[in-house]
């Protein structure tokens, strides 16, 4: 048994879910969505980040992490946005010495849909078929199941 | 009397600085560069700059943080990983509640050299005319001293 947790790293939402794998079986734990203050500056946000994906790790004793790579872009800013949020989501598990498992987010589409290119909605009605414990109330928590779901499919363990 | 943690954030190389300012008297402290093991993966890699800089606020105690602001270069592939670096030290500091105030690299070395687009060697030597005790080895270790000291000169507040 596997427990993973997945991350769908924001500044403004970030998503995150629990699942259990045991050979090809998944089972959902938890799941939900990181909101950091938006009246709080830059350093506080990031901080906020770091300790509510640090308490997850405390309470859900995930095994391994599943987390999207991201990709520049057509807007530098919010690329370097996305960057920040992911890092201190990254360092809360990373410090928890929990293996990180990066995947390129068509393949992670890939992985659920077989289409690289899917929308979120075709990302959400496979998220509640594979798993339909899970009643996601935002695409980012959504997205997030996906996630440690396509690690679940993709992982060269054993479970 | 303020003791500042100055930060020149990198995946490859962070420079930090350590300085102490009573009125118009700046005192160096100490300063150096914490260097990821190039091995690691990017996860690893994020984990122990949050580490180190999680230790040097513990050694230190600083009671502000000064940083440089970001920005989009040429190459936004080394942007994002920037932006990882920075947000994995941001979040060490944060989360031990140290105010961080985060400046434009134009106005540090304006700060110091009273031009905007100084070059590493002459940022060096402003730091080695205020602070004389002051050795860096880097310039990622100047730079670190130089963000400390343009934080001392452009605070609002009376130190």
């Amino acid at each position: 048994m596997t427990r993973i947790i997945g991350i769908d790293p924001g500044l403004l939402h970030t998503g995150w879910s629990i699942i259990e794998t045991v050979g090809n079986n998944r089972k959902y734990i938890s799941s939900g969505v990181v909101l950091p203050p938006r009246s709080e500056n830059l350093p506080n946000r990031l901080a906020f980040i770091f300790r509510e994906v640090s308490k997850l790790c405390d309470t859900f004793c995930p095994d391994e992490c599943s987390i999207e790579i991201t990709f520049v872009n057509k807007n530098p800013q919010t690329t370097l946005a996305l960057g920040h949020a992911r890092a201190a989501a990254i360092v809360a598990v990373a410090d928890k010495n929990i293996p990180i498992f990066e995947y390129e987010p068509n393949k992670i589409k890939k992985a659920l849909t077989s289409a690289g290119h899917a929308d979120k909605d075709q990302v959400y009605k496979m998220v509640r078929m594979l798993l339909p414990a899970a009643q996601p109330k935002t695409p980012d928590e959504s997205d997030a199941i996906a996630i440690a779901l396509a690690h679940a499919n993709m992982s060269k363990f054993n479970f």
